[in-house]
């Protein structure tokens, strides 16, 4: 479980240190977006549930995977660009592992069904919305593809799963792999969620 | 006081979600824009007077009734435009409800009076703050109007209230009638705080 | 301590507050913009470490001073724009303080070093990254000029001196004077990081 979740911290640094490349910051601003993109999710889930210090801050790991992973993007860039698509699925297993963990830890900490499934959404999201609003976008998460309903659908089969007192493995692994799935498909078959009809005005 | 804080929530949550469709969000984008308007302020009270988890994860009525309104207001968009007098009424109804229970419920955490008031305030607008920061505006707010110290000054009488050991109900109608009614007048007379004078430079 | 944290509180205060003006908002807005960029960082570094509810509520002084420099600042901003060089030195000043008052903090809650200096930076960084977000810039603290950079320089400083057992007064003002130094250094030489290389596209 701490491997997947480095996994998720390293592909959202990544994430988060692109952004900041595209938008001209410098060496330290691209190191903070990518913190920000890595840890943000997880610090919030900390907070809601009680659990601090985060463990972000707990566990130098973290912080760790998140800088060495946010400098090399900076160093390296020109060469993730030509690795879009691979970014991309990476991006999907991130939110796969973080909303999953997210969800589990959330239960574990007494919160309710309908909270824990909004808290693993929120964590799984999370980092996307901070690297976002750091480099002045509206949150792509909001605007674009299945991506935040990808993560609730799998925060409540944790949820559903956990409440069937399946084994912990089926009840991390079979949700992961569904909002996995999701986001591959949406993303190759271009689905996207409805706009609102247009103003009359 | 379950059914005015719901109040509330329905009534921002229709406010972020119209938000989120003005910025053309997709189905889900308009929903979470609608969720941190209804809940943001909410969450933030909690983690601040240290009520973890935030009541809006705790009791699912919450998320359910933010959804709910939200996703009507995705369909619904263009008759709402039409009401846009209605929705300002309700807006200060929902401002002069949650600065006030929140107000209170700092005060009930032990929190002195001054952070009290500020805790109230920052409930009061938190969540038009969280809608107008993931749609790229700056907070309106602000920059419009009487609206943030509407707030502050019912924020405020509540504290004085309650020194006063008034009836409880007395001291949640009273401050809360006060900001409605400020609120109200500013739109009806367009009252405005003063701009600072422009520049020599 | 409380001096130095009240001296930190005041000159953010006024670096907000000018944005606020800069950004034609209103007189509550640029309190407001005052108060998150004064208080913001103190309030994230009490929520992580689990010391609810935050000094910022906690003690009134706090908001007073925060309130009343930001008044002042919506007042006599044009005398400000002139002292602008002044402003520059106070707010290297506010970053030294509160990124090494932050991190002791964080050390002395139990946090362990790694999360300590992130937590420091954090706090030293934090109010100036509330205040662009509200006035919707991309934070220049990530843009411009050594800066989270020297804040991070100085907690890892706090936290090797304080691994020495030296004096109190020493590990705090030490690192201080460091990220003091760095910072104006950087002003004066016109140091800044470097940026990633453009995009082949």
């Amino acid at each position: 479980m701490l491997v997947a979740d480095l996994v998720g911290v390293a592909v959202f640094a990544a994430s988060g240190a692109s952004a900041g490349v595209a938008k001209r910051l410098d060496l330290f601003g691209v190191i903070f977006v990518g913190f920000v993109a890595a840890l943000g999710g997880g610090i919030l889930r900390d907070l809601v549930i009680g659990a601090v210090p985060p463990l972000a801050f707990e566990d130098w790991r973290y912080a760790t995977v998140a800088a060495v992973v946010a400098t090399a993007t900076f160093w390296l860039h020109p060469q993730l660009a030509r690795l879009r698509r691979t970014v991309l699925v990476l991006d999907a297993a991130g939110l796969a592992l973080f909303t999953v963990t997210g969800t589990l830890k959330a239960l574990d900490a007494g919160v309710p069904p309908v909270g824990a499934c909004l808290i693993g959404m929120l964590v799984g999201i999370g980092g996307g919305l901070g690297r976002d609003l750091l480099t002045g976008e509206i949150p792509v998460v909001l605007r674009r593809e299945i991506y935040a309903v990808a993560a609730l659908m799998g925060a409540v089969a944790v949820v559903a799963l956990e409440r069937l007192g399946l084994h912990h493995d089926l009840v991390l692994l079979a949700p992961a792999v569904l909002i996995f799935g999701i986001r591959l498909l949406a993303l190759r078959r271009r689905w996207s969620a409805p706009l609102a009809a247009p103003d009359a005005r």
